[in-house]
């Protein structure tokens, strides 16, 4: 066992396997076979940018787990891992995107010479790096096992975070600050939105002081004017132009952990029309920060933006928020509580929300959104230090 | 239907449709779905980070495809789509990350509605945004239907790029380019690896003139020393040191366009060793560009490198190479060809590679690869005009 390289400590990955395992019998699963990349990363240390071939990690209720991938990724794994070599193992390269071949028949091998042949196993039906193929091949090839669905298991058991996590992602946050800065100075009529995303990116991975930068799990989503209705353009190279209202929807990234951020930079003098929704939005967030207190729940606070919202005549539906912590692309989002009106998750202390009640209307787009920690007592702290507001540059 | 957004023109798109067509017909299907967003893209001219929520494209043997996604990402499907917008459909936030309902269920109505319901579909198995449960609910809510594996259907019909594609990687190496100088320009003792990712990226997104950059499809792969015996891994905040190789796995991005190139950095003197299995891979690449030619097939091109790294006496397996293009995350290669022994895909004019021979050894890595595109006549031509060589800062 090394701990020589990985971000936490023994401890920190002792507490993960321990709340991981709980939740394993209480779903009386024997063994779980995970695939995100974030759980791989949160249970072991793993870290590489190698998700696009078959890999993930093996944890049964006792004993270290073991990673497993591709024979050259092995490799990244005794570099990152923080268990002993021989729980790090790799299948050749003959299996890589072969027809004739899986490396689900490989990964099966592993799990019948351990013994788990007969086992229950939970593995992640709908995670991106599960695929359909995957499940069939391994679902053939342990004919005696029974694979039960095990989504999001162990996503959950990262929603409340440890102290050295919030540090991580406080780290986060500075950085996000620092790459917001960037973008409302430079965002001008004239100047190229490539040059201005540009600058994001170097901001972002340069960090803050000793807090180098890791690339976010999504890059910058930066539309502007009729672009900005829609939620999930990037960029090009047109130049930003005066009477359009463009969002930066960014996060930086400290080893893995995000703090996502939007603001809203208007070039010119926004409609009556905007400044009344960005109105709305401010004392919605306030509202919605306000009962983001532990004991209460993730719908009190969709539903306490939502009923200012109302109060001003905006209608606004679907989701609001979502946790974020440690993060692979393609989504910085934890995939298990969401800010909504049928969410009745209870908050506690340690869990960050990213609280984003975007406003996409017919003609533009309007996004002022907050990562916020769950406190032990009073309302949520917003980990960004940027003014909230429309930033308006006439 | 409009095409004022879309990368290219109204004849490229048919030409695609038809090309996709074509195969359908071959393997009896009347419809596929899919869900890579390279093929989405490839398709209808769909453009959004949004694939991190179900997505993906229906298409039957005759009229517009159909965009179908979130709701809130029909609007990018608007903005990015040449098809009529009656042929970019939604469904509702609800859907989202719900435990309780799946938006595949959504999809099978609409597949029901076009009269699909007892049809032959076929889905990309092996795909990362086509996960287990969605197959599995899929499945179950077109009980009539008969779902078939098409996993990279679409994506062989990308392998011989038409000129207008080949136009694109073109200004994507030529970004590569610029984004390798700064590298290997930047690279010294002390200077943190991620400011000098920081600079890479800066330089990758700028673009060269007009050519604006997007982001490539995977992030810089930058490992020094002892790790970069790992292929995939990233970059901290470690400052470089003297003694020390340092690959730089990259690419440039030209409207979701890529050319990879990696070159390596020594700073100080290079052992005989790595001296010496440079000499192999240089003239490696050369035998093996010298087969790339039409008529001629992938496994050529493995077989002619290895057989130099035979003679000098350097053992080496695993895949070579892969087919790039259009792509996004996580993986910039198309999945289709490689370039190993076992593969006997014959080259045609117009395919694109990324022939990336690495030598990953026990205490240092060696990476140098170019994308080659296959002529009309004669040897393959490397896109990148950066020397082909070991850097050495001493």
């Amino acid at each position: 066992m090394t701990y020589a390289n990985t971000p936490f400590d023994q401890t920190e990955y002792q507490r993960r396997l321990e709340k991981t395992r709980t939740a394993m019998i209480q779903s009386g699963l024997d063994a779980i076979f995970v695939t995100d990349p974030s759980n791989q990363a949160w249970l072991t240390g793993y870290d590489g940018w190698s998700f696009y071939v078959h890999q993930g990690v093996l944890l049964t209720l006792q004993g270290e787990p073991v990673w497993w991938g591709r024979h050259m990724d092995m490799m990244g794994g005794r570099r990152t891992c923080w268990m002993s070599h021989v729980n790090i193992i790799g299948y050749g390269d003959h299996f890589v995107q072969s027809t004739e071949i899986h490396p689900m028949q490989d990964l099966a091998k592993h799990i019948q010479a351990r013994g788990l042949g007969k086992a229950r196993i939970g593995v992640e039906m709908e995670n991106y790096y599960y695929s359909a193929k995957a499940h069939a091949v391994l679902t053939e090839a342990l004919p005696d096992a029974e694979l039960a669905d095990a989504t999001a298991l162990v996503n959950w058991q990262r929603l409340v975070k440890s102290a050295d996590e919030v540090g991580f992602i406080r780290k986060a946050a500075a950085i996000s600050d620092k790459v917001m800065q960037t973008a409302i100075e430079r965002a001008a009529p004239g100047v190229r939105k490539n040059d201005v995303v540009a600058d994001i990116m170097h901001a972002g991975i340069t960090g803050v002081g000793d807090d180098w930068g890791d690339y976010p799990a999504i890059v910058p989503l930066t539309p502007s004017g009729i672009d900005a209705t829609a939620a999930h353009l990037t960029w090009n190279g047109a130049p930003m132009r005066a009477g359009e209202a463009t969002f930066f929807e960014l996060s930086g990234c400290y080893r893995r952990y995000h703090a996502p951020l939007c603001r809203t930079v208007f070039l010119g003098r926004p409609s009556d029309d905007m400044l009344r929704a960005e109105e709305a939005q401010l004392e919605g967030i306030a509202a919605g920060l306000d009962v983001a207190r532990a004991g209460n729940r993730t719908c009190d606070i969709a539903n306490a933006f939502m009923a200012v919202l109302a109060k001003h005549g905006i209608k606004r539906s679907g989701r609001m928020g979502y946790p974020v912590g440690l993060s692979y692309p393609p989504d910085w989002g934890e995939r298990t509580a969401s800010i909504r009106s049928e969410d009745t998750t209870v908050l506690e202390p340690g869990m960050v929300f990213h609280f984003m009640p975007a406003l996409w209307m017919d003609s533009w787009g309007l996004e002022t959104t907050e990562t916020i920690l769950i406190s032990e007592t009073g309302a949520a702290e917003p980990l960004s230090k940027i003014d909230r507001k429309l930033f308006v540059k006439d």
